[in-house]
Order: C-alpha cells, then sequence, then structure tokens
C-alpha cells in the first residue's frame, strides 16, 4: 500500500468539494499545495471555457484525475434520448480536450415520464443500450468511461446501477476482451457497506479501476445528497477499502468528493483543502 | 398470484403505519373493515399491557402477522450486549404470548462506541453470533426469526444485513436445515433497487419469506427514516414483486409498514386505513 504519510502527490480534489471557488482558484490553490490533479464538472467547464480551463491547468501544472459526467441514459421519449446523447458527447469531447484520464458515467434512475416509470429492468437495460452506443464515440477519442456505482439511495432518481458487481457485470458485457475502454469508479461513499465489496474490487482489476474517490459516511445523515463527510469524521474504514483497490495494482488518484451543504461548502476554502490534504496524510 | 382486487382477507397493517392511534384503536378499526391482521411494536405492547393486548386481539378476532423487534447485535461493550439480550428475550417471549408468527429482526448497524465504530465485518460477525445465540432461545418458544434486510442507507446506524442474499446466506450458515426457525422477511422499500432480488426470492423459497412488507419509494424521499410512501405513490413495482413472492408458494400478508412524519402520521387514522385498502386492492 502506498505511503501518504507525507506530502499529497496522490491526492485530487473533485471541484465539487470547493463549490465556494472558481474552477481557476482551485487549479492555483491546489499548485500551491502541491495537489496534483483535480476533477472537473462539464456544467462550470462550458461557463469558464474550455481553452481558458486547459490553460490554467497547464499553466498551473495540474492534471485533471477525471471529469464529471456523462450518462443518464433512461428516458421516457426519444427527444429527451437524442438531446442527451448529444450532450453526452460534448462531455466526451471536453474531456478529450482536456487531457483527462476518464470520464465519470452516472447511469441515470428511472424514466421520470411515460409508462416505465416503475420499470428498473427497462431503465437498466436502457442504460446497458445507451452504454454500447457511447462507447462507439469514446473509443475513437481514446476517453475511457468509468460507469460509477452510485449508492441504491440514488436508485430512483440518479443511478440504477448501485453495486460495483452490478457495473463489472456491464463491462463484461460490453467489453469483454478487457480493451480499457471501459472500467468503473470506486467511491467509498457509494460502496462502503455492500458485502461483496473486496471480492469485486479484486474482480474489476487495475485495467478496470478507472477512479477511486474518497468521502466518508456521517451518522447521522442528515441530508440524502449533500450531507458526505470529510475523510475520518464518519464510519467508513477508507484504508481497508483503499489497501484492496491498491492490491490490484492501482497506481491512480485518491480524489476526494465531498458534497456538504451544511458544513464545508460554509467553510472558507484554503481551511477545505488544507484539511484534505491533512485527512490525507492521517486516515486514508 | 392472488386476488386482491375485492376485499382485503390477506392485507396487515404494521401499527407504525397509524402512529395516530392507539394499538386498541387500530385493532377494533382494522376489525371492523375486514383487515385480519396487525404488525405491534415491543415498545407499544409493553406500554399497554401484554395480557391487555392478547384480549383486544381475540375481542377482535384481529391476528398478528408480525412482532417488531428483536436484533441490534453489535455493541460497543459487554454490559450492553448483556442488556440487549435480556430485550431480545423478552421480545419473542411477548412475541409467542401473542401468537406471533415471527420476529423481525433488524440486525443493528456498526458498534456505537470503542474500536470498532468503523469495522462492518467485524459488526456482521457479533450479528451472526448474536443471531446463533438467539435461536437457541427462539427454538423452543418455536418462534421463528424473519431477518429483514434493510436498506443499505441504514448500514451505518441501523442494519448492515442489506440485501436478501446476504440475509439468505446467513440463514444457510446458522439453519442449514432450514428447520423454520430462522428466515426473511421481504419488505419493498428495503430491496426494490436489487438487480439480485428476482433469484434470491426464488432462492429464499416458500419456508424461508416469513413476511412480505409493502410501503412506496417517494422521488424525491425527503427523509432517511419517515418519509415513505402510500403504495402507488412512489416508484416500487409492488405487483412485480409480490409476483415473485407469492410464486415460492408464499401465503402470507402483505403488510403496510408506512412511517411517514410528514404526510400519512399527520392525516385522519380512518383515512389511513381506507386508503391502504383501496390501494391493497387496486396497485400491490
Amino acid at each position: 500500500m502506498r505511503d501518504f504519510s507525507s506530502g499529497c502527490s496522490h491526492l485530487a480534489i473533485n471541484s465539487a468539494t470547493v463549490k465556494q471557488w472558481s474552477i481557476e482558484r482551485l487549479i492555483e490553490e491546489c499548485a500551491r499545495r502541491g495537489i496534483p490533479a483535480v476533477a472537473l464538472w462539464h456544467e462550470d467547464v462550458e461557463l469558464v471555457g474550455v481553452d481558458k480551463v486547459r490553460r490554467a491547468l497547464e499553466g498551473a501544472g495540474v492534471g485533471l484525475s477525471g471529469y464529471c459526467r456523462a450518462g443518464f441514459f433512461p428516458f421516457g421519449s426519444q427527444e429527451e434520448k437524442s438531446k442527451s446523447r448529444g450532450r453526452n458527447e460534448l462531455v466526451l469531447e471536453f474531456a478529450a480536450a482536456l487531457g483527462s484520464p476518464s470520464v465519470a458515467i452516472v447511469a441515470g434512475g428511472l424514466a421520470t415520464s411515460g409508462d416505465r416509470r416503475k420499470d428498473v429492468d427497462s431503465a437498466r437495460a436502457q442504460i446497458v443500450e445507451g452504454l454500447a452506443s457511447l462507447l462507439e464515440y469514446s473509443k475513437p477519442l481514446k476517453m475511457p468511461l468509468a460507469i460509477e456505482p452510485l449508492h441504491p439511495m440514488y436508485a430512483a432518481d440518479r443511478a440504477c446501477i448501485n453495486t460495483l458487481q452490478h457495473a463489472l457485470d456491464i463491462c463484461d458485457e460490453l467489453d469483454p476482451q478487457r480493451t480499457g475502454s471501459l472500467g468503473v469508479a470506486v467511491d467509498c461513499y457509494h460502496v462502503w457497506w455492500d458485502p461483496q465489496l473486496k471480492q469485486q474490487i479484486a474482480r474489476a482489476g487495475k485495467d478496470r479501476i478507472l477512479g477511486f474517490h474518497i468521502c466518508d459516511w456521517l451518522v447521522p445523515t442528515r441530508d440524502m445528497l449533500n450531507d458526505r463527510g470529510m475523510m475520518g469524521d464518519g464510519v467508513i474504514d477508507i484504508p481497508k477499502i483503499r489497501a484492496w483497490v491498491e492490491k490490484t495494482g492501482f497506481e491512480g488518484f485518491a480524489e476526494v468528493e465531498i458534497f456538504s451543504a451544511a458544513d464545508w461548502w460554509l467553510r472558507d476554502g484554503s481551511l477545505v483543502l488544507d484539511t484534505c490534504v491533512e485527512r490525507y496524510q492521517t486516515v486514508v
């Protein structure tokens, strides 16, 4: 297992963790602390402009750990579906322009309209179909897709791929040759509870683990979306999961992604970043 | 699949659904509507007195579909553990005195104190140990234990048995002969998202399905504990799951269990009960 006790050469910060800052400020502050990478959100990059973001990254010597996000495949109507496909393709192009190692896939939940609103099997079939189609676009761009299983509490409205096992079954189906074009992102927050976690991480292997995300599960959790904890403040045994991930040979970043409307988003960004570094060195 | 379109001969009401009523009132109102069974909570029965509750049930000709609940096995200290065991044994005795067909097992989450606070493996080992020990007490009472896998969002603080597969693995371990002393309760709210659900229900079989609970998953869900929906108001395909359950030969009740602090608990109890009957006939 890699030694994280000094420096931060394997730390990455997802920009959602420091929502109080602009992309440019985040990149600058990361560079100052020796944090080598950030993960960015497409909506933010669109606002700033992809060329400007690329120059900021290059100027600061900061890379990307990932890019958020494509997916949301199940839809009630054909019109919604076409619109979404166009957006997904643009996300891949931006990720490629910025040199991201992968794009996070948030699969989408149940159809929000139509008579398939309660049909989780249909939603899952649409996800596989949507992924297969998106792979045709991502492969020429050499942009790997990282399916991120989300916690089952998001199955209805965000992603009904909720376990690593399920995500890896889809990888086996769509990329049986393990070409590197399709893999998973392991986010401790979403998967820590899963009794199959250890074996599924081993099954994924180095070539299919495209991302490793960290934060913590607070007790109590006061909000289903925006009450994630700073590493060390909750109940997830992060070093245990990191050990399983690194045992596959994984050499990527530990990417901090904390949505925290009532706590960390209200604090000074510098304090948040310094705390990420300190916790990375002590409890990750 | 049984025909639920008229009457309510397979409907049961968990008393938590009509929290605004006393146990006695609930029993009386169920009897009036021809609802044949209720599920009760030990704390409520203790307050009223077990003999009084038994007489109320017998007088009204209403039975029990289940009894809530034993479990909460993982603890930080030996003292907590002993105290909990005594309480669990009392729950079984009360359930037997009231003629319940089973006792629901809510396994418990992580230890709330001590150095195992982040150790989900240890918590799960304590659960198996606790169940094995409780079985020694429940078998002479002929009181089956129904492990209820809870939604993974409760893994930290309520139950870290979160899938039917995991619960059935424990059944296989502790009762390989399938004596009927140990089984599961299938609550649609907790398991609807699980891609393994159909096969695990089939694996459970008639002799291990000791309870079938219904309510609905609302979108959005505004509270992690007390925002369950009335059947039909959310996204769970209840008839699909009921069909899988009944395919095993299950002949028990569909037990309504709705925790709803901001909606159904604020309404008139009669309206809640009438709505349960109507939804049972139309969307379950």
